[in-house]
């Protein structure tokens, strides 16, 4: 494991919550939206988990997270129904009390009258002690940030909305450069030895290969990543020079 | 922590193994194709995690979920490329050996012609000791099983191939059953505590509540879920009982 030093990136996990994701019915696109904008601002997104709405889960994998990666994003279970118990679960893994907020209230009050704001929506301003809040305009429901843990929403939508918020404060870093490489005509196989020598060849560099079936057969990917712009830029000129190599050695 | 009975349902977790996924490059569909296809089944999903192609964290991952659930399924990282290294991983949890399989070999050779078959594409006839092979059709390079981990591809169109060889090899209980409520004119803190007492008296039916977010506002909708038809039944007719009362009080 590398070492922690001060000039390193900010890491993260992202944490979603839902039993709707555990059984098929909802496909997670949050995971993917917080990984680019992550990598957007230079915060490396280490591990991504997907627990049901159990609290004993939720707690677990909130204490296993935070105690490893700089920021820990969670996604659903701020709503108004019973199993919306985010906001416990985040309470009892701080060990800190949680109670009816004046100022979620009060937000809350910009959306619904004194009538509509019954226990179940008064739920929604349920935030653990100590928490700051983290506003949305979508559905004024704030979501919340205590410790390293941010707590959003889990309808995309809103969730984009409080990522907007958070985001410029977060501790960033240069952000991750990417180079792709199409490799169409030549097969991952056949390109495999030479890019692992070049991946050697440029530490700092993450190299991947990704074959995709299409209609039109398998596309390969070469996919380059670094913070470092020359050294990204060195190690595609010579993953563009071994695939045109390879396609003239393939089309003889 | 529901005790374990021998008539308990199977459990599974899922862990998709592969940076492209945590860069936000690529949308991870495996897990809710796998999620589906359990439910189907009559097996419990219980947790899904993404881990990038690092051998550490490959490692804790696999033992942290092996040791937890019935089932545990990889996607990704058992190609021919340098970052490929699933089948190590798994092996190294296990604590058993990893070399070329000759039965892996003869599947290659169904695709490769020996000249083809070089030391990239050989990797992917890299398998840990002890394990059985997982057929594919399309690529013929195998995933494979090994205590109760199955190991399969990436690529989504080999990965669901290899389910539809392993499905009838496992566990399998009575399949949940599922009943989706629509709650479009009803907001979701409208029904919120009646959705709570219909939960608490139908034990044994998992009661969820989800909005989306649409150009026409949000759109509710409670799901029901069952293996117990009847109990599926009561429960669903008292929340649509619940939400056409709503719906006239609201139209009022």
């Amino acid at each position: 494991m590398a070492q922690e030093t001060a000039d390193r990136p900010a890491s993260a996990a992202v944490l979603v919550i839902g039993d709707e994701i555990l059984s098929g019915r909802t496909q997670d696109v949050n995971t993917r939206y917080i990984a680019n904008y992550l990598a957007q601002i230079g915060v490396d997104l280490c591990e991504a988990r997907i627990v049901p709405d159990d609290m004993a889960a939720i707690v677990e994998a909130l204490n296993a997270l935070r105690s490893r990666y700089t920021y820990v994003f969670t996604t659903g279970g701020i709503g108004p129904t019973h199993d919306d118990i985010t906001a416990d679960a985040v309470a009892r893994a701080f060990g800190v009390d949680i109670g009816e907020d004046p100022r979620a209230i009060a937000l809350l009050r910009e959306r619904f009258s004194e009538g509509e704001l019954n226990p179940a929506r008064r739920r929604m301003a349920r935030i653990p002690k100590g928490a700051e809040l983290v506003f949305n305009a979508i559905s004024k429901a704030p979501g919340f940030w205590i410790g390293n843990v941010i707590v959003m929403a889990g309808v995309p939508m809103i969730m984009q909305n409080m990522m907007d918020v958070i985001g410029p404060q977060l501790a960033a870093g240069p952000p991750v450069l990417v180079e792709t490489i199409e490799a169409n005509g030549v097969p991952e196989g056949a390109y495999a030895e030479g890019l692992e020598e070049i991946a050697r060849a440029h530490e700092g560099v993450s190299v991947g290969s990704y074959p995709a079936f299409t209609s039109a057969g398998f596309r390969n990917q070469i996919v380059l990543r670094s913070r470092d712009a020359a050294l990204l830029g060195r190690a595609a000129e010579a993953a563009r020079a071994m695939i045109k190599a390879l396609s003239k050695e393939l089309a003889r």
